[in-house]
């Protein structure tokens, strides 16, 4: 388990300017490619971009929002949005994610789910890359509900929440594309809460 | 709505060989493609084909078959699959469509799921055809049953099938893959059923 702690962000700083931002998420995507999540360390990534370490705290603030923005090209940093799911009782979890995910893919035009979704039908080792950061992200989000059957909850929620995307920003199924956030909110939560704590077989 | 009956099977003839069947259905995604499910008729694609009409029956048993077979890459007829998920209970249908569905997949070695969305992220227009198409197959499935807001019960279905297909076939998510068909269904059929029959919101 990664420890890496989110850093006080220092944008005023440039120490070596955008061409260092722009080295590391180079090397970051072709390192995570070939070492998956878990085998990707900072160290390597930096060394391959020909750059400190630290840069990578610097511009990212750390592996997960490296690998956010370098690969999944999520518009948002991972730790802040874990922060914002966790802030809330556990029976309303599936709410809370339904509703931040909507929201923040909507925010960003839709755009980068495609992309997302490209990248993972067009390579098999994204595919993975993906898993290993959803595993963790989700491991971290729910480890302290006490679920049975971590690893198929995970799944079944990455598989309602792929599908969300995909209908709404992909395969653009009406009325689910222009449909309210909360009415989605309350038609899907019931399935992501179920997946996390309810029972499941 | 297409009034497009099955047509009993006539396998043996074939009056202008495989290479009828084969232009028919290059004919077909071109059509389907400019003018969506709805608006390709079987008489254009069979000019554009430059065969009978009448062999769109012949081969495919009608438009349905043909843009299941051309379009999607079904390796299943959606009117032989349509009675299939007819018979049984309404309160089970969940069920029989998860099961259903992840079944015939498996059997197909889940490429033609890979294909179906990789033509859906490629082309704009694939998910405008796909969407025609799983509206007129939910409707017919689900007309029976007299629920309210089937637009968006259908959308709420697709949106958790194309994403247990995208989890299983394309990202592969352990154990969502390697999982037993069953365990699937007892997990992921409540949320079909209630998509279906049961309280959205």
């Amino acid at each position: 388990m990664s420890t890496t702690e989110p850093t006080s962000r220092r944008r005023g700083r440039r120490p070596a300017g955008q061409d260092t931002r722009t080295a590391l998420i180079e090397a970051a995507r072709a390192v995570f490619a070939e070492n998956g999540y878990d085998g990707a360390t900072v160290r390597a990534i930096a060394t391959r971009a020909g750059v400190d370490a630290a840069m990578v705290n610097h511009w990212f603030g750390g592996k997960e929002g490296l690998f956010a923005q370098a690969v999944l090209k999520l518009p948002f940093d991972p730790l802040e949005l874990l922060a914002i799911l966790r802030d809330g009782p556990d029976d309303e979890l599936g709410e809370r994610i339904v509703r931040t995910f909507i929201t923040r893919w909507d925010g960003a035009g839709g755009g980068v789910f495609v992309a997302l979704i490209r990248s993972v039908t067009g390579h098999e080792q994204a595919g993975h890359v993906l898993r290993d950061f959803f595993q963790k992200f989700f491991t971290a989000l729910i480890s302290s509900i006490g679920s049975d059957d971590v690893s198929l909850r995970m799944t079944l929620c990455a598989s309602q929440m792929v599908g969300m995307g995909m209908i709404r920003y992909v395969a653009k199924f009406e009325p689910f594309v222009t449909e309210e956030v909360e009415v989605l909110v309350r038609a899907v939560a019931p399935t992501l809460q179920r997946y996390l704590t309810g029972d499941i077989g």
